[in-house]
């Protein structure tokens, strides 16, 4: 038997992490699991635990670190919790690979534990590279680690680039399926619920991700990510709607070609890729058959509607830690939304105004990154406590 | 300056080679024409020859070299006709790529010829690869010829896998615009006539090619092709018809992803990519604007009206000869009806009569394959001249 593909995961228990692990579960010759990290769920960790038998276990919770200790101990395994118990699996010594699948700002430190670990990190946490995306590359070039991107559309960019020669790129063009509100207009968009921003039309993802979808913040944090993993300056991302979500995303070269990559919308795909790359495995999944799948469209975004898209832009070319404003604005004002306390177009209000606020530093430390993200979302909190129309 | 590459053109004055003079030349410093071969068309032939300054000109029709002799004596420029001229052009000393354009089975031996020379060949003719791939293949790979495809779906292909690995490809799906009969009812079809047939919805080709598209022998042709080039068997072969003609090709990868190459409806793209690789060059070629094109579909081919691409699978999984007799039997046919002798489902009916015929034999030697070409050809004839019903 050849050697397994040994993985920890950040985030075990969150959309990522649980499909992640239904993967490496068809791959039992092929995928080993060495260290695994949740947040608060407790029973679905333990679960985990006894069916995957990793070597360490964390909980972000620390309160329940008792807890899993009596699940971990009688099985030989190690249990952690907090930032600490983060780190151990970020940087666990017996793993090849690192999904980081926290969902949040939370990922970033034991992300940078992972690269600095100099680990394979499959990176599903966007905010690693919109908060800190100079840093990450730099230290991902001085340990020599692999980034690899577990977004759809990233994973598409990724691929379409495979064997392609980075001068000869033109254009990035991220798909967006428009999410819920493609088709709004926006006064229904200002009367929305939770409950109608959530429902998004193709893409099966957690409640943060799936709002940043209806106000296609998802696609401005993609355009920074796509800038960082690709080297690829703002002006020549560009964004087009596709309701169907089967091309996942393309990039045209500067002969006019274009090549893109599409699949199933079923995030699977891209996890499996980020986990097996650079080889592709056989897999399970579902097959693209397009001869049955509706016709593809693709649409300009509506600005108007959509504000969130220019405000990302206009983060990233500001520059240093106007980012880290943009993301911590987004997830206080997004936090709100899903508890019932502000409208939808409350969420672009309240990033406008705390990217007004913020003079923008070079974002080369974590300390830096941290402190622009902590002093972000106590504005964005006094915004939304004030009503953000004042 | 840097060295320019030296171009020399089978099939100048044909469609493909037309359009590649209008690509070269908007390339001056980076092109140089140094050789050309024309069938018959004397005058746009003495146009290139005046506009390129090509080392050596030559016509098909030996009958007219007098006066290309003419028109090249006092501009220096060598003039040669016939066999002769061609395999000249094809092997011309100071030719790095040579464009192989001359349509049908006339351009195989000086594709033969400029491979065993040892020149990057830039293959638009199908029929090189139809009649003679096995030998092709192994001549290629003694001489360390590069061959590289010019038309656009194996132009696609060849893109889609720059930088994947040949054995986790899983399906190689050919895109075929329908051609004009895509909607029309076998009664509609076996009523048309040439001009209905030429009227192709998409691409601007020559007449020759225009009626394999309306019978999709085209699309049966490119599966054998697609055979030779890519070493895929034809039971991984998949066509799909796709009206819009944006999507070009694709490559299902063994984990389920697809990779396409989209573009215009231009041939000057693949050509020029044919000229180039591994570069891509910046070019002139209008852009897709996806947002601005009609939705893309896909849809199955319907094998009833479509016979010609059972018929190429059927010769290709009997091997051997068997696909020089689909290609004879097809080329007499296709003129046959272009000449408003025959209907148009007498064009499967007598590749399906050559094809009961012809006993296939290996396909080993120029003179085996050529001598299989000629006795098809006569059967198909004779078939025609009886009357194909009889």
């Amino acid at each position: 038997m050849p050697d397994r593909t040994k993985i920890a995961i950040l985030g075990s228990t969150g959309s990522v992490g649980v499909q992640a692990l239904d993967l490496i579960a068809q791959f039992p010759d092929r995928f080993e699991v060495v260290a695994l990290a949740a947040g608060s769920r407790l029973d679905l960790l333990a679960d985990q635990v006894r069916r995957f038998r990793p070597r360490l276990a964390t909980l972000a919770r620390e309160d329940k670190l008792a807890d899993l200790q009596e699940i971990c101990g009688p099985l030989g395994i190690a249990a952690a919790a907090g930032e600490e118990g983060l780190s151990q699996v970020a940087t666990h010594p017996e793993a090849d690979r690192v999904l980081s699948a926290i969902v949040g700002a939370a990922g970033l430190k034991p992300t940078l534990a992972a690269i600095r670990g100099r680990k394979t990190v499959a990176l599903a946490n966007k905010e690693t590279l919109v908060m800190a995306g100079q840093l990450m590359l730099s230290e991902s070039q001085r340990s020599n680690a692999l980034l690899l991107p577990v977004d759809s559309e990233h994973s598409a960019l990724h691929q379409c680039l495979r064997g392609e020669r980075r001068e000869e790129v033109s254009r990035l063009i991220l798909a967006a399926s428009g999410g819920p509100f493609r088709l709004s207009s926006r006064e229904e968009m200002e009367a929305a619920g939770p409950q109608e921003a959530l429902n998004h039309p193709t893409w099966d993802m957690g409640p943060k991700i799936s709002i940043d979808s209806a106000t296609l913040m998802n696609k401005g944090l993609e355009i920074i990510e796509a800038h960082w993993l690709f080297g690829i300056e703002s002006s020549r991302i560009q964004v087009l709607l596709h309701p169907q979500s089967l091309v996942h995303s393309m990039v045209e070269m500067r002969d006019g070609s274009v090549i893109c990559q599409m699949g199933t919308a079923d995030m699977r795909g891209p996890i499996l890729y980020s986990l097996t790359y650079p080889d592709r495995w056989e897999s399970p999944l579902p097959r693209l058959d397009l001869a049955a799948a509706p016709p593809l469209e693709f649409y300009e975004p509506d600005s108007l509607r959509f504000p969130c898209l220019g405000l990302a832009l206009g983060a990233l070319e500001a520059g240093g830690t106007a980012t880290v404003a943009l993301n911590a604005a987004n997830e206080i004002a997004v936090a709100a939304f899903l508890a019932g306390r502000v409208r939808f177009f409350d969420i672009p209000r309240t990033i406008e105004k705390v990217l007004e606020k913020h003079a923008p530093v070079p974002a080369d430390s974590l300390a830096v990154i941290l402190q622009a993200d902590e002093e972000c979302r106590r504005w964005a909190e006094q915004i939304l406590m004030k009503g953000v129309a004042a």
